[in-house]
């Protein structure tokens, strides 16, 4: 049986700094493990369009067109791509999507909050005033709770669940940011639990993919100036 | 067929100002909306106890267990109940999981930074140094965005997919707190929305025991001291 055709929708071009961490990439990485095949579509980053605000009323990306189904919000794309595959066995799918929602609404928005007063540092036109030293240092201390009571957990295992699902690719992706920003030195479980997700092939494929789209949209933006 | 026994965790007590916004609430809206019977079991709130940490890693409530399944995450927990039921209807599955991932990740992370900048000034010993007006105006402004977004895709609908779903649960309990502090005026669409939900029979049942439940710990706190 064929699977019906599968688009995923990312931005024309950004600049240099969210690349690699843009969220369609989380679809790649889902996509890669499950083999399925893939076109990009891309909306332009600036400024928004309205028939990306039609298909995604808060005009982020990704958005994917499954057949007939158009879908939103990474989390969500994941777990409709990984139905009936490994990534969602149907035993245990209220505890991979447990999972994929802690990632999504307990870690994720702490590790932002922080990384956001972060960025806000360099970058204040995109990230807003940067919080004063004694806000900034209890966002820290948010993140680094959820962050001790995962270390807790990943130091016994290899992966959230048992096997290696959709709640280990959100999970990692939201670790990956923090990460990169330094926020995991102090949590070697954490850290060796990314390093073993990143390590994949199907993540390596992804961002490589991911990657090249970026460097075909400077090279897009060079031919056409 | 008997469905196993459900229990809903939630905390022993907690002071005024959370109650009718925790989020054991969300777990017996959708327990009453399947109609499915429920006990309530607590765990301290100060201090947080080690037997909480194995059942939640993040110290949060709510959980259940629902025969042998334990499972965390309002959202988690709310789609694992909706399961077979108009909650979840199988050819909505995917679009009604993208409405409660962008409930939880798109849509309450926006009106937490809001409402913690609101509540700090209060109470910063719960909930952190308050932020600058500038900075506060850039959460408002954030929220905002996010709130318009639902205002245009409420104006012409009842529910957020065709029918009352798992979606609206989460929703609607995540605009509660912001309509509470005042932040849905100017959003008229919402506002009804909102109203529609917490007029469901369903809604005021859970309420009504919700609101017990603290009554019956500040009375069992009184008589025991």
């Amino acid at each position: 049986m064929n699977s019906p055709e599968l688009t995923v929708y990312t931005y024309d071009w950004l600049p240099e700094f969210p690349r690699g961490f843009v969220r369609d990439f989380r679809v790649r990485w889902a996509a890669e493990e499950v083999g399925r095949p893939y076109h990009i579509a891309t909306v332009p980053s600036h400024p928004r369009s309205d028939a990306h605000r039609a298909m995604q009323p808060f005009a982020q990306v990704p958005m994917i067109t499954d057949g007939d189904l158009t879908l939103f919000e990474s989390g969500a794309i994941v777990l409709h791509l990984a139905e009936g595959s490994p990534l969602l066995p149907a035993a245990k799918r209220s505890e991979v999507t447990q999972w994929v929602i802690a990632a999504l609404n307990s870690v994720e928005p702490r590790i932002g909050s922080w990384m956001t007063a972060q960025l806000a540092k360099s970058m204040p036109q995109i990230f807003g005033p940067p919080a004063p030293a004694e806000l900034e240092a209890h966002l820290m201390t948010g993140m680094q709770g959820r962050l001790s009571a995962l270390e807790g957990l990943m130091a016994d295992r290899e992966w959230i669940t048992d096997d290696f699902s959709a709640a280990d690719i959100l999970l990692v992706d939201v670790l990956r940011p923090a990460q990169n920003e330094g926020a995991l030195e102090g949590f070697p479980a954490l850290t060796a639990y990314v390093e073993r997700a990143t390590a994949r092939p199907a993540f390596q494929r992804a961002m490589k993919d991911h990657m090249a789209h970026w460097a075909a949209a400077d090279a897009a933006r060079q031919s056409s100036n």
